[in-house]
C-alpha cells in the first residue's frame, strides 16, 4: 500500500518500543489501534505520551493528537481496518509466529507487516501465513522510536520487492532514514556493529587496561563525535584525504598496521567466561556508581534534540543528500 | 613539570597534527617553538592558521595570539627554553627512537616529552632516552587536536607516574579530556575500537548485504547518535534500565543473543583477502561517488562545533562530572 494511502495503523504489543511507534504515528497525524495484553499498558501509554507532550506539540494542538488513538483489548476484530501493522510482541520465535498468522489472516490484501524485532529474521517466524507471507518483514527501529531516525528493513528471502518499497517509503513519510538489508543477517546491522565494539570494549575493560569510565570518554569525546555526523566508510575516506580516492588511500596505508591491531584483538577477545565477566562487570560498577541517571539521560534528551535539529538543516549530515 | 607551568611548548613534526596541536596551545596563550624539515611546511602552517581563525579568535586577538609562534629551522638549540614536546613525526620506529634521543639529550629535566603516535607505544623508541626515558610517553589526539577533546595518554612501562599525572593535568588545563591507558596495546583504545566496528562493516558490504551508503547511514541515523552522548558502557546500562544495576541486566538478559550474533560475526569476519577488498571498494567507489566532499566537511563542522556546545553546557555530557 502507497505511503501516502496510510490513515490507520495497527500497534500490537505496547511495551517502550510499541509506545515509541504509536508516539511517532500519532504525531504524523494518523489514526492509531494499539493494544497489548498487559495490565497497565494503556495507564503506561498515557503517561508515555505525557512525557512526549513537547514532541507531540511540535506537530499541532496536543490534545486534539492523541485524541486519535484507540486502546483496544483485543486487535483482531480491527485488522481489516488497518492500512499498516507495527507488531512488538516478545521476542520469542513461537509466539512471532502464531501472531504473524493471525495479523495475515484478518489485514486486508497488500497491508505490510512489519515487526519490530531486534535481531531474530522474519523468516524464522512466517511459515504459517497462509494469504501472503510476502508483505511481512523486519522494521527494527532505535529507541526511542520517535526520535531516533534510523529503522532497518529486513525482507526474509520470500518478501515482495513492493512490500520492501512501501516500507521504506511509508517509513520516509514520518521523517526516518529506513535502511536496506539486501539478505538476513543475525542481529541485522546496527546490532552487529555494536556488537563489535561492545566485545572490545568489554575486552579492554575486563583486562584493566583502561576504566570503564575512561572507555567510555574515548568513544564520546572521540570517535563517537564523528560517528554521529559521518559513518565508518566516509570517515575512513575523510582520514585518506577525502574525495572518492580518500577510502582507497587510507585503506592501503593504514592497512598492514589496522591488521595488527587486529590479531591482538582476536587473540584477546571477551570469551563471555565468568572469570572475564566478573573482572568486567567489577569495572563497570565502579565506574558507574556516581553516575547521576537522571540528569545523564535527561542532559542526553537534551543534546541529542539540539544535534538531530542542527544535522537536518544540513542535507549531507541527514543523509538526504542523494 | 605542573600544568600551570608550561609556559613554551616544542612541537617537533608539523603536518596536519602537528599543526593542530600548534593550533591549540597558541589558542591557551602559550609560546610554541615549532619545526618541520619538509619545504612549505611555515606556510602550510600560516594557512592552517587562517582556517581556525574564527576558533583562535573565541581566545582574544587573532594577530596577538599567532605572534606567540616561531618556526625554526632546527629544533635542538632551542629545546632547553620549552616547558613540554609534543612529537609528530612520521609513525616509524627507527626514525622516532633517534629523534627521541635527541629530544631527550636537550630538554630539560622533569619536562615531559608526548609523541603523537597513532598506535605505536613509545616503549618501541625510547630505548635510546639515556638521561629519562621516564618522562616519555603517548598524547594520542584525534584529528583535528584543536577541535576534539580526546587525548590518549599512554605510559611505557617505565614512565613514572609523575609524568603521566602531568600530561594528563596539562592536556585538561587545555579544555581536553584525556584517558589514561594502565598498559600499552597496539592500536590503543580508539583504535581499537574503529578497526572493531570497521572490520564488521566493510563484512557487511562486502558481502552484499547492505549498501556502503547504507551502512553510514546505520550509524549516523541510530547508534552513532548514542555514541556521541554515551559511551558503550553507558548505552548498555541506560539500555537495561539504567542504574548501576542497568548494565549486569542487559548483559544477563541479551547476552546469549549477542554471543550467537558474535558467532556469525566471527565466522564472516573481513579477512583483507584481494578479492574481498576488491569487493568492498567496489561498493564503497560506487557509493561515495555522488558525495560533495567539500560541503560535507563544511557541514560536519559546523554541526561538530555545535554539538561541542551543547554538551559542554552539561557535566554529564562533557564529562566533567566527576
Amino acid at each position: 500500500m502507497a505511503a501516502q494511502s496510510v490513515k490507520t495503523v495497527a500497534v500490537v504489543g505496547c511495551g517502550v518500543i510499541g509506545m515509541g511507534w504509536a508516539t511517532l504515528f500519532l504525531a504524523h497525524g494518523l489514526k492509531v489501534i494499539l493494544s497489548d495484553p498487559a495490565d497497565g499498558a494503556e495507564d503506561a501509554f498515557k503517561r508515555y505520551l505525557e512525557q512526549a507532550r513537547k514532541f507531540i506539540s511540535e506537530s499541532g494542538d496536543f490534545s486534539q493528537i492523541i485524541g486519535n488513538y484507540e486502546f483496544v483489548r483485543d486487535i483482531v476484530p480491527r485488522l481489516g481496518e488497518v492500512d499498516f501493522v507495527q507488531e512488538n510482541g516478545p521476542e520469542r520465535q513461537e509466539f512471532k509466529r502464531a501472531l504473524m498468522k493471525t495479523l495475515d489472516e484478518h489485514t486486508r490484501p497488500g497491508v505490510v507487516i512489519a515487526s519490530s524485532s531486534s535481531g531474530l529474521p522474519s523468516s524464522a517466524f512466517v511459515q504459517d501465513c497462509a494469504r501472503d507471507a510476502g508483505r511481512v518483514l523486519i522494521g527494527h527501529p532505535f529507541n526511542p522510536p520517535h526520535l531516533i531516525p534510523l529503522v532497518e528493513v529486513v525482507p526474509h528471502p520470500a518478501t515482495s520487492e513492493q512490500a520492501a518499497a512501501d516500507a521504506l517509503a511509508f517509513y520516509r513519510s514520518l521523517g526516518k532514514r529506513p535502511i536496506l538489508l539486501r539478505q538476513e543477517v543475525p542481529g541485522f546491522v546496527s546490532n552487529r556493529l555494536q556488537a563489535a565494539i561492545n566485545n572490545e570494549a568489554y575486552s579492554l575493560i575486563s583486562r584493566g587496561i583502561v576504566s570503564a569510565e575512561d572507555l567510555d570518554l574515548t568513544v564520546t569525546q572521540g570517535p563517537g563525535l564523528r560517528w554521529a555526523l559521518t559513518g565508518p566508510i566516509a570517515t575512513n575516506a575523510l582520514g585518506g584525504g577525502g574525495g572518492p580516492k580518500g577510502f582507497a588511500q587510507r585503506f592501503e596505508r593504514l592497512g598492514p598496521s589496522i591488521q595488527t591491531w587486529e590479531d591482538d584483538m582476536l587473540k584477546n577477545r571477551f570469551d563471555w567466561s565468568t572469570e572475564r565477566s566478573a573482572a568486567l562487570q567489577e569495572s563497570v560498577e565502579e565506574s558507574l556508581r556516581g553516575t547521576d541517571w537522571e540528569k545523564l539521560v535527561q542532559e542526553r534528551d537534551s543534546v541529542l534534540v539540539r544535534l538531530l535539529a542542527a544535522k537536518s538543516a544540513k542535507s549531507t549530515m541527514s543523509g538526504q543528500q542523494k
